[in-house]
């Protein structure tokens, strides 16, 4: 499709938003497709008396949030997001979840109708009256676009040092995604799109639930098998959980990066599992912990964990998904992190072979 | 299905072997469906100048190879492998795989006709004129017997301290499911049975090949990123491997405990990747470093992969096999590892989206 060259906007610019300017940034400028501009927007604050955007327009570097990485100079940061997003073709999302809303308020009406939307936002926010609401459903609904997703085992610090690795763009309109792909993907970071946006979304959530139960097991001392069994289970259950609330999902998705890769990494790399295991030897609780370990910033999984129970409650589920039903009880106090594995132990899993004289992985 | 009690045999006795002889036994004992007495073959030695078999039988405990765990008393070490097997219905088999033809050789004609093997080792042997002998099969052809495999995250001290894990049963009858898998069953040591027999056997030996890989990232210190990537795109691999050469397995196969658990606990824990590690922070040759970590002992995965070259160059497949060729040469000196990322940075797999106007992940 020839046409005028798409514009791109990057709408936040921390650690991973940063680490993505770069590529997009480059991909602008060496591909004909695209403006070479791009902008940034970035949350204003003062570094040492300077504005961080006057700081990165003068050095191409975000001295905040990545240090030591220069964006290539067509990344123009900007501190006004109406500014930096009026113009764009695409809107690339890497803002922390809790700001979705106001931020997509600020914009309606403002940007082009016929954006599209690309989130790299992971994490659900809580819909009203309970439960989940997808991040990108939040961008559709309340911008009135199209959003598509990018998740994947993709640490921004080892992006931005351009090591290799992949990532996964669940993009619903195949006319959309070569698009999309072209402006994400370098030699050092490949880009596999599927057409399973919510099943990609929902993993980058529901894998920090898996890896409580992971750093349970570590605090625990259970050893390489269980940690096994539980991070499978795990992710029997986000495939359990996609086939209930986001139907239509294929299996293949599982196995992209946004599946298991993203999994392997949080479960034994991570902040939740790291913070898990703390909870079990140290006793303390989660709230403790955050405010101990993490500025008491929120801990993406116990918080997630909540509100997939909710859902699952609603439904009178909660027996078929026993690992995330247990980690939601750790976490809260209500069971001691001990009994994880008696609540697995007759896990539905184990009732699915073809031994059972009924339809068994009948999906699949 | 009643009858009289059937009679396990297990075929070998080392770190694994004992520690499913205390499964096997204690199942055994409790089942009314099966006889209690259970025999172990154990190639005789001598320890401290008394036969193995005698302490095994004096104190249940296999000092050389399961120290510090009881073995049931009704678990009886018989040093004539005819002996111990000749009125089994149920032999397992846990023994080095380069044991396997004599002893099948040894048994043939001495079992009973209608017993059936249950196959717990892992790697292939070589096949007459190369490439690759599934261990099953060579049973099944050499004994003329039934031969379904046992496969998982199964590390046999973890299982020995009954710590809890899941494991993953391959019978392609399903009248013989539910005898094998009450056998192997208990609280801490799930099974799942799928009928894919050759894809859950496969499985547990194509890790080891991956498990190289990650051992190389970890040595290039790629980060944990490279190191997922690396991992799913194996994954993707031994799939596609499976689809190739034992067309008509599952997909949800590969999410089994044999699947993408054991897969992960390889390539995190585990020799190949231990050694692979060392390969690339020393300099020194994969039979050098057998030789001084592994007291010469042969490290499985690049053994296999030579193995599994030879299958994919006789199709003139290398190319759809990148990772599996890459390993392959770096392991045998003809690449240096170094080269690792840039021969997986085209993969197959990133073409593999549906952006592409061919039918993409098709069999899924």
């Amino acid at each position: 499709m020839p046409g005028k060259p798409k514009r791109a906007c990057i709408v936040g610019s921390g650690n991973w938003g940063s680490a993505i300017a770069k590529i997009v940034g480059t991909n602008a400028a060496r591909l004909p497709q695209f403006d070479d501009r791009v902008t940034m927007y970035v949350y204003e604050e003062l570094i040492n008396g300077k504005k961080l955007t006057d700081i990165i327009n003068d050095t191409h570097e975000n001295v905040k949030y990545l240090p030591g990485h220069k964006l290539p100079p067509n990344v123009v940061a900007v501190p006004d997001v109406v500014e930096a997003a009026k113009d764009a073709d695409i809107l690339i999302f890497v803002v922390p979840h809790q700001f979705v809303r106001s931020l997509c308020s600020t914009l309606l009406g403002k940007i082009k109708p016929t954006a599209i939307g690309l989130s790299l936002i992971k994490g659900f926010d809580r819909a009203e009256g309970g439960g989940i609401e997808l991040i990108s459903h939040i961008i559709t609904r309340q911008l009135k676009i199209q959003c598509a997703v990018l998740m994947g085992a993709n640490l921004a610090g080892e992006v931005a040092d351009e090591k290799f690795c992949e990532t996964t763009i669940g993009c619903r309109d195949s006319r959309l995604a070569p698009g999309l792909r072209d402006l994400i993907q370098t030699e050092y970071f490949r880009v596999v799109v599927v057409d399973d946006e919510d099943a990609v979304e929902v993993c980058g959530a529901l894998k920090n639930i898996v890896a409580c139960g992971a750093g349970f097991v570590d605090g625990l001392g259970l050893g390489d098998n269980t940690k096994a069994a539980v991070i499978r289970l795990g992710l029997m259950e986000m495939i359990k959980f996609v086939d209930v609330f986001y139907p239509g999902s294929k299996l293949s998705t599982f196995f992209e990066s946004c599946g298991v890769a993203d999994l392997i990494t949080t479960c034994y790399g991570g902040r939740n599992r790291r913070v898990s295991e703390a909870f079990v030897r140290t006793g303390k609780s989660i709230k403790q912990l955050e405010d101990e370990l993490l500025n008491g910033q929120k801990l993406q999984g116990p918080y997630t964990a909540e509100e997939v129970n909710y859902m699952l409650k609603t439904r009178e589920m909660e027996d078929k998904f026993p690992l995330f039903t247990a980690i939601f009880r750790i976490c809260t106090g209500h069971l001691n992190a001990k009994e994880l594995i008696s609540c697995i132990k007759n896990h539905p899993e184990h009732m699915n072979s073809n031994l059972i004289p009924q339809p068994v992985h009948s999906k699949l």
